[in-house]
Order: structure tokens, then sequence, then C-alpha cells
């Protein structure tokens, strides 16, 4: 897959990532920088919850996510960051031993009015754990520069 | 601020945490793990970017502002996890330096018609930087434990 511009992508193209295996340690080192909820954190006390035992923050999942596309290369020239993210919806639960791939899907193209060397490029992101199940997507909001901006 | 369940909670309350200051380490360490864009990693092309300088991840801002909420303990004893987040918006970049608090406001109260002993609490976090400038604002949506959950 080579680097993109934004007039290089077509709505509706789907980009499939590698996998991540989502380890204890990792969850729970996570967990505790950033979501220190028992169920991310105490295997004891998420056997008790209801969920039943440990499952790694959302916001674990959601930033492996990104960071398979982003690894990628593909917005490595054109990428000017990011507006923001809508409808974020964690679908089910992630747990230790389980391996996310990412699919990325292409939504909309909108060029800017106002500034012809860039646009937004919205882009719905999804991860798919190892029996094809989806436990989160969300659409990202992704300022690129125009091939144009590249000459 | 003591331990809420659901029924606690007023529409419009704001709770006020304390502050993070971001750090150039903790910005490049982010950013290399689930971000790495030059703007996040390279002080030298961040300063070539649209940026003029080194800026943090979006999703660092977001989970730190989350974390500040979740180490209040206010969630201890009633938070069940989330099922997702809406209208998530990067407003203003964070550089190395900056101080982050956040706010979290009651947007909506929801009991659940079918479990009576959840619901969802609808919140919406700000991250506010020393300027009072808001960087960053998304609302998730929390599933809580009911007061009566808890007898």
């Amino acid at each position: 897959m080579l680097s993109r511009y934004l007039d290089d992508f077509k709505v509706g193209e789907v980009f499939r990532l590698g996998g991540y295996t989502f380890t204890e340690g990792e969850i729970i080192d996570f967990a505790l920088r950033f979501d220190p909820q028992p169920f991310h954190l105490d295997v004891a006390a998420a056997g008790d919850s209801i969920y039943g035992g440990l499952i790694a923050s959302g916001f674990q999942s959601i930033a492996i996510c990104f960071r398979m596309f982003i690894q990628s290369g593909i917005l490595a020239q054109s990428s000017m960051g990011s507006p923001g993210i809508d409808d974020l919806r964690w679908l089910a639960p992630v747990r230790p031993g389980d391996t996310l791939h990412t699919e990325v899907e292409v939504v909309e193209i909108k060029p800017s009015r106002s500034k012809p060397d860039r646009g937004i490029a919205r882009l719905r992101y999804s991860a798919i754990n190892q029996h094809d199940e989806t436990v989160a997507r969300f659409v990202l909001n992704h300022l690129l520069k125009r091939r144009a901006a590249a000459t």
C-alpha cells in the first residue's frame, strides 16, 4: 500500500490491516495508566463483574486500531491531523488472547472550499476479532493534504 | 466527591478535576506506541508542520481526560463500562508544558427500561488548558449501576 493523498482515496475502498494480540500484561498496563477500573485491572474483581473476566479498556482498542492504520504508512505523506471522531461504539469485550485486526473504509471525501491544498477524508475504522466479530467502530475525520500540495 | 450511583447524578452538575502537565517525553512516548505521526514524534518535522512544533496525540488528550475522572473515584462503585462516545472534537493543539484539567458535565440520565438495576449517564468531558481554552471534548455514555443494585 503506497502513501496516499486526499485525491487518491475512493469512497467505498476498504483497507485491511494486520492483527494485534491483546495480552493480559498489556491490558493491565494500559488500564493502570489510562483507565483504572477493576474490570480492566484486577483479574479477581473482573471475574465478579458483568464481564466475567478481565477486558481491555475501550481506549486501548481504539488506540491500537488507529495505530495499525497509521503504521501502514498510507497517510505518511498527507496527514495533517484530525478535527474529531463520530459515532464511536464499543460493541463487544476484548479479552486477553484476543487478536484484533483493523478495517478502514472510505466513507466520504470533502475537499476544503477555502484551502485548495487540503480536505477531509471520513474513514470508518472497525476493530474485528478472531471470530470475525466487530468489537469497536468509529468514523475518524482525517485532515489530509491534496496531491497538488505535494508538488 | 463521594462515589455515585446513576440515581445520584443531576443533569447540569459539573465536576472539575485536577490538572495534568503534558511533557515532551510523555507526548513522544505515547505517540510511539499509539499514534506514530511526525508532528507527535519528531520535534524537527513537527516544526515544519502546520502546527509549528510538537503536539500531543488527540488519543492521549482524551485518555488522560478520562483517567482524571476515573481516578476521582466518583464511579468506583457504579461503573459497568461504556457502549460508546459521541461527538468527539479536538479543538486546539496540546503542546509540551501545557496543563490540562478535566470538566465533566452531566448531560442526560436514562434508567434502563428492561434492567432496573442500571442505566446510562451521558457525561460531557472537556479538556481545558491553562489559558482556559477547551482543547477537546466528547460525550461518553456510561453504563452505571443504580443505587438499588447496591443494596
